[in-house]
């Protein structure tokens, strides 16, 4: 990449899921977009959310994010 | 669906009109949403705006809401 | 447009990059998004920034926007 | 309107109040606004609260919107 | 009630839901809130979301609000 | 005031100076305000700032307050 | 208190009125919060309103806090 | 102007339009609240919009933007 | 659970503590407000702040949350 | 200072703190700045905070605020 | 640079002012940051203000911007 | 620390980079903040990003986090 060269990016906002923990509800995400959208160039946390079991577990950790992509 | 299992959802920001009312804007959109996008599973109003007629009535109710869809 | 008419508007997030200006990253941003999306109607800047090169000089203004096209 | 040509806007801040809805209240304050200032062109909602009597019903809608209106 | 004179207010954040309208959902929260708090003095409107069903209905409204009460 | 009854509030944005407190600076500005607007209902801090004497030593408290009134 | 050990906080909102000062209606938010609750750690002012009186006076101050206290 | 004298600001929305650059926006803006209102002291933008012709360029930038003047 | 049948949820802040990670603050907030409110169903992260020891290493996580449940 | 020539002004995040009051905090924290900062124009306030002490008496105002200096 | 390599950035708060553009502004604070500072690597617009001589001219723009550096 | 004792803090703004975790990117910039800085007390997370491989890997995470310790 140069700077100063032109280029245009598209962000979009996904939602990754995890029962282990938040980097791996981040690279759900990450990896599902990088295979139907295109190459993702960097990622912004947007929300940290999560599901409680009946025995008062985290049962899954949801993370919003905005992944970005160069549109060719 | 199962908590804990693995799901990614993509957001879309879409805006709503209805001369009626501010759920008449949201219904609008999630129905035209739901035919050109996937099955929705939920949508989070951002802002509710609109527009004046010269008769000082309003003419229609915008909705910018966002709606989320699970990508299989 | 008629306003009180049935409506759908879908907003994108881009960012447009211009060694030059500001206003030259928002016109890069919206040329490339009406050439691979719709015909856009509106845009609203979210966040201008940019790379500064190593002589101090700002090397590129980059500017994230939300461009806005109807659904037909 | 001709986008391009020479325009200026003013935005209002205005409560509008109504027991029966919020769309009630927009129109409320939409119409008083209209009467006292100019022709408005569109409304924004900023806040939506309101209050409740001693039986647990909400009694009123106050809804806080911008009215914006070209300065001729 | 008497401005100057000495009041304590509490806010508490609940979650009302309608099949029907917003102003339905504002209704059964703020019903619901006086049960079991206090007399409520007002509320005001956090979030306003929802469900949307299979086929493309919005199924319900769910209005994030809060409501306060004097502490007696 | 009757709850439910037709009222029309406008808010206004104004900001009061003192040398003395943040207090004086809000009383400064509702008093100029209730002068030249109408009478007030209630006041708003949006900001406090305030400017530092060549001493190190707070000339004066500047707070942006929005004031709010009923349109008649 | 040890920085490290087991430790959960809770924090709720409460507002607070004095015709004197800012000072005066955080205190008297902090005595009343004290009472009820349990012994509170610290405070987060959210908001700082009032009301004006006819005669153009601010009649009080309203203080929109938050008070933390240790869940025991 | 002296610091720690008696003054009062206030602050007016009003929205600019160009079709050359956000600068050129700014000062329309800026020029006709000074014709219609009082001598300005200074603005702060909000918001940096615009409109998209069919041929997919720039028509207008609008700014929005608070301009602030001295109550005499 | 039945969308569009008839809920109420409270959402209740509270801020839990960790040595170790994030993920472990959340849990242990968590697995408190379970104990002493009701089933949660679920919790937003609102803020990550923390502790630095003496010796520049992260003594504890320090993660404020809202847990969700419902009013039965 | 002549508006339009050449300066440029740096701004530094501090904390004062007052068993007083906020104004206390903040002529605390400008001191202190200004003694190992340059000469201070003015500064903004971002939070206030407090402590508690254990009979529920504001032991302490926080006060975050930004101050800002020319860089010379 | 290599990304997943070892590296630290400080950001800081600095203002720009020039009187003839935005981007005259912008690179007035990053090449004033780049003497007293280190090599910058990128700037964030945080807020754009200016002031507007007796004439109703914009007699100054103020950018308020942040500037990034590694820290070696 | 003795509450209600005369102390200032100073916030500074850094980044933290690493290709393990999030807690990993926040005590890196803690050690380097801790070694370049004096002794800090705080830390409050403000961003959480990071950078995605080719092979669709988040290659790391950034954190932008304020760092405290106290002016001497």
């Amino acid at each position: 990449m140069t700077y100063g060269a032109d280029r245009i990016y598209k962000k979009v906002e996904i939602i990754g899921v995890s029962s282990e923990s938040i980097e791996g509800a981040i690279q759900a995400a990450v990896s599902r977009a990088q295979h139907s959208l295109e190459r993702l160039s960097w990622f912004e946390v947007q929300d940290i959310r999560g599901h409680v079991s009946a025995e008062g577990k985290v049962s899954e950790y949801q993370v919003v994010l905005k992944v970005a992509f160069e549109l060719k």
